[in-house]
């Protein structure tokens, strides 16, 4: 697992983006990290139990980019925070991000047999292990985040618990989740209902990616507010780079087969706005995102690099 | 809503249990208070959203006895402790309850058509507006635990949210579910299977409702573990007691059709006991139960008497 982990970002076409910062060594050292402290979190495997845990871990130790992590840990860094209490909260929000795609995947969602290459995991297991796994991973990741060795105060612990429940709310990712589905019914929606769409169902997340890090660098206000525009901005100019790529891209890279928004008759940015005036906007919103942190020196440099890998990635 | 949980205590057989204690009177004023606190805390519904909100507030301003928060309630007073945060612990507990019970209903799950004599939450919406609502329902009882409104310190409510996330995930009631559903494949099941697969599967947020009262309480350990104890052996009582309504109720007073697990060859401890064998024993954990509140005085009275509720009931 961890292999494939450190090979996506080692692999990486953009690399290295300029002289004074290696993003692609540190998302691939951020992805190893992660995987060792999730592969910790998570319940072991035991010998006749159901298959529930087995489920957690095939849906969770899969690699990929570890994007919300690296954003966690980077918005950390801003304020001169490491450790592993950082580590547990980029690993909470990666199991929330995990158990939306396990319950996205679902028959009654968007129905998907494959992701990433690989089985869904209601079709590695079945639906009802699939359904507990999602919310098995939800309510680790609040109790990690309420838990003392995340961070010596409860009152950060607190604010952690709280705001990821935020984004994954009703008010956040779920809402965006359940617009997202009342969309495959009637499917007309303008670029500010998509942007709306987006920012719920996945900006939200990114969003705490942001937050969390300012709650856990005791942060200002201002710089938590900056944070956390940064991450949304960054999350629509990523989505957007995602359906271009679903486009343009190659199978062996994006790990789906090209098109499929497309032929799914599925609104994006793309069909929205065309190709060209899509990638406009997607440097639009990264460099506005990297405004955001004008308030910000070097200790920011890691996020401004993450904006502009959000729209320059090939994969 | 109010009128039908009102109702549906005021018509127990049972009451009053004795010249001291108005079950009844207490429990019906509880499902009112908790009515009311749930009310508050859903989401409003807005026009042109999505059902899920709708979902939500259906599977969960439905009246029931609202047995678990009554627990909450009363392990709380037993250290003389009652008020607006008591109501929202307890309410937050009810809402996983029923978040519990949607997915359990899920055709992937239980596949279930009714609930208290009403379509389950899949039938009166969609799969997708089901999973989702649940989901929220989750999030959202944990957010409510963490918020400053439910307690001023926040080390209190660290431990109700962690309390609440051990009791509802894989080593809980998740664990309880996947060990219900691998049973559907291969129902071989003793006593002691049967006992531990409730002790989890419903047990462990019975368990949480006692020992959130301690949290409230700021219990001493060996008062809080008395509250735990009692919980878990008053959950079996009541569940053998469910078994046995299930072989002896009647339609209306149980919402549902006797005989139905019998029917479904579902593993009971009537199947496993007896009917006779069964309601010895639902009386000797309710009597265990009791027991462990020895160190207490009148201030427990209330969950003796739920105690005896629990095995007494005709519904």
């Amino acid at each position: 697992m961890q292999d494939s982990a450190q090979s996506a970002l080692a692999t990486s076409t953009i690399l290295p983006l300029d002289g004074a910062y290696d993003l692609g060594r540190a998302m691939a050292d951020t992805a190893e990290n992660i995987e060792q402290v999730l592969n910790s979190l998570l319940p072991e495997l035991r010998p006749g139990e159901p298959p529930v845990v087995a489920a957690m871990r095939y849906a969770t130790l899969a690699g990929g980019k570890r994007l919300r992590p690296f954003l966690v840990v980077s918005s950390a860094r801003v304020f001169g925070v490491t450790g592993p209490g950082v580590l547990r909260t980029a690993a909470a929000l990666e199991m929330v991000h995990c158990y939306s795609l396990i319950h996205d995947d679902l028959p009654a969602m968007d129905n998907d047999d494959l992701r990433r290459g690989r089985p869904t995991t209601h079709k590695a297991f079945d639906e009802a292990t699939a359904i507990l796994a999602g919310n098995a991973l939800l309510t680790l990741a609040l109790e990690i985040l309420g838990n003392a060795v995340t961070h010596p105060e409860s009152d950060v612990r607190i604010s952690l618990v709280t705001g990821l429940a935020r984004a994954a709310g009703v008010a956040g990712m779920i809402g965006g989740q359940a617009m997202d589905m009342a969309v495959h019914e009637t499917p007309v929606m303008d670029l500010d209902g998509l942007i709306r769409l987006q920012q719920l169902k996945t900006g939200a997340l990114f969003a705490f990616a942001g937050e969390a890090g300012a709650i856990l660098g005791k942060a200002a206000d201002d710089a938590r507010r900056a944070l956390i525009s940064y991450a949304y901005d960054m999350g629509v100019a990523f989505q957007i780079a995602d359906d271009l790529l679903d486009v343009r891209g190659e199978a062996k890279d994006i790990g789906k087969t090209p098109g499929k928004d497309a032929a799914s008759g599925k609104v994006t940015f793309v069909s929205l706005l065309g190709e060209g005036e899509a990638e406009v906007r997607a440097h639009e919103f990264s460099d506005r995102a990297i405004r955001h942190l004008d308030a910000f020196g070097p200790e920011a440099d890691a996020l401004r690099a993450v904006a502009r890998f959000a729209v320059e990635r090939r994969k």
